[in-house]
C-alpha cells in the first residue's frame, strides 16, 4: 500500500443555491459545521466576503486545512479538505455540504499529498 | 479550449533543509515573497506553528489562495496555489519555493477547478 503523508479532497459542487454563495455569515457557519462533521479539530478560520460577490474562507485543522471559494455567479463552489488524518470523515463532510449548498451536481476528486517512497529515497541519498 | 473558473497548482517539495520548515517566520516571509512573485494580490493571511513540529499557513489572495503544510520530520512541504487569475505567474512561485526551501525533488500537479460547461448546462436545465 501506497504510504503518504495526507488527503486532498476537492469538491466541487455545481448549481448551488446562489444567495447562500454570497453570505459569508452563512458560509462560515456550514464550513464550520462541515468541520465538525469531518471530526476534524479547529485552529483558525478565516472569512472573506468579496465585493461585487463571492466568498473564500479557510479553516485551519490541526489535521491541515478546509477552504471554500464561492461563485454566486455561476451557482459554483469549490471546497478542498486537506487532511493529515486519512480516517477523517471527508465524505460526510462532503455530503453535508452538497445538501446544505442545495447543489444540484458535486465532482470529487482526490490527490495523494506526500510519498514517503520519495521521502525516504532522498533521505538514503544524502 | 476547456473554459474554467480557477486552476490549483499542488507542488510537493521533498529533501527540503529541515530548520526551515519548523520556522513559522521563515515560512511566512517565504510565502509572502512567492505571493508577491506570483503577482498574487494578498487579502489576508495567517500562520500557525504546531507543536511539536510543523507549520500550516494560508495567505487568502484577491485570485483566490495559496498555502503550506510542513511536514519537518520528513522534509518535506506541501504547497497550494489556487488561482481563478490564469494569467498568475504560478511556475514563477513554485521555482522560488523550491529554491529558497533548498528541495532536492520537486513533483507538480495541476487541477482545473470550475467547468462552465457543466455550469452552463446546470443553469440551462433549469
Amino acid at each position: 500500500m501506497k504510504q503518504i503523508l495526507g488527503r486532498q479532497t476537492m469538491l466541487e459542487l455545481y448549481g448551488c443555491k446562489k444567495t447562500f454563495l454570497n453570505d459569508v455569515s452563512f458560509i462560515e457557519k456550514v464550513m464550520v459545521e462541515a468541520a465538525n462533521r469531518a471530526n476534524a479539530t479547529m485552529v483558525q478560520q478565516y472569512f472573506h466576503q468579496f465585493s461585487p460577490h463571492g466568498v473564500s474562507g479557510t479553516i485551519v485543522i490541526e489535521e491541515s486545512h478546509i477552504n471554500i471559494h464561492t461563485w454566486p455567479e455561476y451557482d459554483f463552489a469549490a471546497i478542498d479538505i486537506f487532511t493529515c488524518n486519512l480516517e477523517m470523515d471527508v465524505r460526510g463532510a462532503c455530503d453535508y455540504l452538497r445538501e446544505i449548498l442545495e447543489a444540484k451536481k458535486e465532482v470529487v476528486n482526490s490527490h495523494d499529498r506526500g510519498n514517503l517512497a520519495i521521502v525516504n529515497q532522498i533521505a538514503s541519498s544524502i
